[in-house]
């Protein structure tokens, strides 16, 4: 089964409510991807990320390719097998970790070339190169190599870097092969709106299965944040899939989705998790805290999640304190839960047209009790 | 529903086949009981813990009375529901880990003191005080305190000391309300083998719901420890659960099945697990090993756990390599289950008369194996 989209139905706030289908099955947009680096969402076992109702997951390819190898994911039969996922994968191409790197990275016109983070060996991944990365993979949406703009950057560097992002995206688009699996298109421009709005043209332009905004929550503040995608997204093709990388905060995914997004990544519930930070429809809880020490109710009374309908707060703390292996697990099953069940809500919502009131009454919600 | 035990039989070569009840359900001898420190087995839910086959589990009085506290967890409505299992539990009396604190604690007659290894207060066990806080906890199985007698002691030191255990014992037994939760005798000793036989012999003389043989696996060797055990066992009440405490290794296990032991704890298949030893039918496994960097079998062949469904040595070597969370969570659950295994295999062996036969080609296996 090749990719497909189906946009089912645009609700008059502008949010969309879609269908994807993938070589491995079909997710329903808006989507939250939980966020497996390396193979694996920290501490969640396949099972539960089903159970917490994700449909659809992300792996980064930069600490794959580093460890174990993309030949020994290969050897292996593929990165569905090698993590007992057998649903949907987005495979990131490395551009993001790359950039973090700081000065340890080097970029030109062929690609990118670093030290490894894990033993400091040189490294090199350009466009067909990580294209070929996330072929062995075998995961279903294949990212294109792009350069991520520093923030801030001024205007002539966030243009030539787009442009560079433009070129590597053609030679990525020509270096993918007819695997079935979907390759996306990256929107850069760093924070300039008319460069954001010609680079989703431009990447519209020379045609993919699905189109990214990168380059986003890097630094900015949230005003710029949106400013930004929405320079970009009016040029995107309104019948392919619009996936804001990297964001965000629940506050952020209701606000994209408003904005007409479709996709959505981000490691904040499963590093909050660890951080005993827990996602409520009353707000963050602080887990650590003195008045959960006795504390019998779960973490969100209408919570369904498994953490929420067998352990109290009480315990959840104790678990903390502790410095227990339960507690990154239970806490990264309601977050992920909690981020799911959001996107539930949206959906249902864009489905009865009242995608609009649902948002205003979050917002007011978040206000009131926050 | 109180404490019962009930020997269904005893095989030709004296391993013994029983089933215990406690008010929170009943559990098939010989068992293992996977030990869950500070109210959780580390990174297996009781979920987990029941499919890998775990019919009661041990947790330590010492740890919770210090932290969250037996009164926190009575408040919370008891252990079980705090940590959600609800199958049988057994809390030791904090003797062992009192003992391991070394000169950080005082022991007379009233009992012990101690200064706490989480923050240097003073804290005082009682043999009451032991039997309150477990009775508060609401575990099934009640330990009295004893004195772990140091290894090696004088003759003259590990009489006195068993003699303190007994006297300690009677005042227990007496301060135990009627809650329906059994209270078992510790048999001490040091490693003098007459000592061992006299303490088996007072403390069943006293008379408790179930026997353990306490003071054992502190640093000597195998042989000293399988003599000592059998010293006592004679002595032992023949109707009544025997606990060999804190062992061991499978083989170990094998041993005391054989010598007419009914119930075993140990942390080794949960440590060796976040250590990244596995245990299988041909021995031990060390999963970071480079042999396995592309090994696509499961950890063991034949076995039925979740891990080894499901996931290849490869891919728990690159989540062990990685320092993955999933890491402690898989491991744990195949060890466990290993061990819980090998308790049903010697159950179904006992219970068609060929204990001896089954312990005799396991033990050449290993030694083949390994």
């Amino acid at each position: 089964m090749n990719f497909s989209f189906n946009l089912i139905k645009t609700d008059p706030s502008g949010a969309r409510l879609g269908t994807a289908v993938t070589p491995h099955g079909a997710f329903s947009t808006p989507v939250f991807m939980p966020v497996g680096t390396r193979a694996s969402v920290k501490g969640v076992t396949p099972e539960a990320l089903r159970e917490a109702g994700a449909e659809i997951i992300l792996a980064n390819t930069y600490h794959l390719y580093l460890r174990p190898g993309h030949e020994t994911i290969a050897a292996l039969g593929g990165l569905h097998r090698f993590m007992h996922w057998d649903g949907p994968i987005l495979t990131d191409s490395g551009g993001f970790q790359v950039w973090s790197l700081g000065k340890l990275r080097r970029i030109d016109e062929e690609g990118v070339s670093f030290a490894s983070h894990l033993d400091g060996a040189r490294c090199v991944l350009t466009p067909e190169s990580v294209v070929e990365i996330q072929e062995a993979l075998g995961s279903d949406i294949i990212m294109p190599l792009d350069e991520c703009t520093p923030y801030p950057s001024s205007r002539e560097y966030a243009e030539d870097s787009m442009n560079l992002t433009h070129r590597w995206a053609q030679r990525c688009k020509k270096a993918k092969k007819n695997t079935g699996q979907a390759l996306f298109g990256i929107v850069q421009g760093g924070m300039y709106g008319d460069l954001r709005a010609a680079s989703a043209g431009a990447i519209t332009g020379i045609g993919f299965d699905g189109y990214a905004i990168g380059g986003l929550s890097v630094g900015e503040d949230k005003a710029l944040m949106h400013g930004m995608a929405e320079a970009a997204l009016p040029h995107l093709s309104a019948a392919s899939p619009r996936y804001l990388m990297g964001v965000g905060t629940p506050e952020d995914l209701v606000w994209g989705v408003g904005a007409g997004i479709d996709m959505f990544d981000c490691v904040m519930p499963t590093r909050n998790a660890r951080n005993g930070t827990l996602f409520t429809t009353n707000g963050k809880l602080v887990i650590k805290n003195a008045r959960h020490e006795r504390d019998p109710a779960p973490v969100d009374e209408g919570c369904g999640c498994y953490t929420c309908r067998n352990y109290s707060r009480a315990y959840l703390r104790h678990l903390y304190m502790a410095g227990e292996v339960l507690s990154p697990v239970l806490n990264s099953i309601h977050n992920l839960y909690y981020y799911e069940w959001l996107m539930r809500e949206m959906r249902s919502a864009i489905s009865q047209d009242r995608f609009g009131q649902w948002s205003k009454a979050f917002h007011e919600g978040r206000n009131a009790g926050g």
